[in-house]
């Protein structure tokens, strides 16, 4: 079995090795990964995109633990959720979006049978008094619904601008990965041809991959999980264009 | 079987990598966690702080490696101590007197027998060199006794200021987790109200949960540890403060 | 078995967390090991050094997976390569040069066998589509002959500078680590006596360990991995001399 853990916790202090102490504390067996643990302080959403990048790669069956959770110690709630291929537990605060816009779910509950939890919970730290351990128990096979009642559940809807005929098509940046790429929120449904602008850079055409442009160069590509990015070949288009998360881009399809 | 890692080498260099190298060629079945790399470097209370935090979320029989070692190369000297639940492997500097402050010791060794080392030593990275091969034979069964002679142990006292009574208490800033939250060593041993006082802020009461208060607000809790933390709700209270490591604290302690 | 993965990806983006849910998907049993993924990005030579000193301490049968990929989605080629001791896996760039420097090459081939890549293979993230697939069919059995034709290959010379007899060698530094320490590409074969020159700062001797001079003073090594190494004792030579990457470094050996 497989736990993969997503976390705003850094990897400085001591709360993605407690977790892990709490979950082969009661699973000795299970594989504990790390997904990601540097997303942004409380940022829900981009946290969301990452596990949404990452979700599909994993083996059938794998655990995502996901920590980011600004209102804790609030009423807020906590569900879990089985699809087909995995099981997700997450605040129930918008985190599982981009992954519930495209999967089917087949139950989702609320966890809240403190059988599962630790014994002292503090008011602070869900990730190891509560995800953790609860994500132990299900690796040693307990079922989602001795977790607690049904949640109720909606599907996310908006998430991504597909652009699948030829017209104009307005996105963002919704995520600048570590090389300053700049990943957008438009997603292309088939091979198109296009141009792209972003603040005052216009990129006449799609390319197939960074060789296709000369070093230093920006241009626009489909990136490996199927959306607009806009990067600089051995650059940093971050740096070049100045936008940060949420700048508009502007997509026209001439055709498909 | 289990070892957890924490030292200041940081996640960049080689350093780590190599350890589990040296460990898994000389116990393959062994399963290594990293509790943090990340420990400001040289700093050994720092690193004593985040294994205090963490230690008894882990299974019995872990085995914990800390190396943050500023006078390796030098004579001084390397312990390791079995508790009744774990054993604990470090330079005899200091780096456990947190935990040594609360648990038994049931045996407490020098590491000094060559033939649990690698075979050449370098005088810089005992990280590589003794600490990864001791803890991966430790794990495969090595009694400490053979390990070298008994150390001598003093019980380290006055770590924390323990607040159980209504009074005046003063601490200070030990260390400030990425979220920018202050923690204190003072430790209330009961539920207490109180008033707590850093630099110019005051703050009227001890709250239950962050979200108790305002977004944006200061606050004083009771950490997830059992320590008395100041914090902002959405925020970064070593940004608002000001405060630094040492920054002393105050609390009047009103009723019990 | 065992799988270490070197990257210029960070710990950040979700880049290392897919590529082993691509490894544990295909193989649940292979153990995967962080080498480093703080790179600095698209830093070829910087990740050969790091892979230089850490390979020789990992179990027999390890499969070293180095994605350091500047031209990846150009037709560059990625190649594996097959030791007495070890498997690596890298673009055809340089990256192994200072491991094929010293070890024999039993077997060196390309991948390009496409039954052992994912189904659909982005422009830009083979780390995902071929490094770690190929990676984990190799660790359940699949044999070199199988991914390609048989590489050119030509040992690297020049990669260090040995200083072995009395004389004058100039050399560079070509790593510097967390702790500011400048590691040079001198390589002296015995113990030796000299004097280290960078920028103004002269080192009058080669010292055996940092406790041989005081808190704050600079001095020179032979460090762990073997090189010559300028650094300060409880200090950060990068800082007090500000010597960069490329600084040159004169030692003259005055007897052996």
């Amino acid at each position: 079995m497989l736990i993969a853990l997503l976390t705003d916790f850094g990897n400085r202090d001591w709360f993605v090795g407690v977790m892990k102490g709490v979950i082969l504390k009661i699973n000795p067996n299970v594989n504990v990964v790390d997904l990601s643990h540097e997303v942004a302080p409380q940022n829900v959403k981009e946290a969301g995109f990452i596990l949404w990048n990452a979700y599909r790669f994993f083996p059938k069956g794998t655990i995502f633990v996901c920590v980011v959770d600004p209102t804790v110690g609030s009423d807020r709630k906590i569900i879990a959720v089985q699809t087909k291929e995995h099981i997700f537990i997450a605040p129930d605060n918008g985190i599982l979006d981009f992954v519930l816009s495209e999967v089917e779910v087949l139950k989702s509950v609320y966890v809240e049978n403190k059988s599962y939890f630790l014994e002292n919970i503090s008011t602070t730290f869900h990730g190891r008094d509560i995800f953790a351990p609860v994500a132990a128990y299900i690796s040693r096979g307990v079922d989602l619904g001795e977790l607690g009642e049904e949640a109720s559940f909606r599907k996310p809807e908006g998430i991504f601008v597909e652009a699948s005929t030829p017209g104009d098509y307005i996105g963002e940046v919704i995520y600048i990965d570590r090389f300053g790429n700049l990943i957008t929120n438009i997603k292309p449904t088939a091979d198109i041809d296009g141009e792209v602008k972003i603040k005052e850079y216009i990129i006449e055409k799609i390319s197939k991959t960074y060789a296709d442009v000369k070093s230093g160069q920006l241009l626009a590509l489909i990136d490996s999980s199927g959306l607009l990015e806009i990067g600089v070949r051995n650059g940093n288009a971050k740096e070049l264009t100045k936008a940060d998360y949420g700048e508009k881009v502007f997509l026209k399809v001439k055709k498909i």
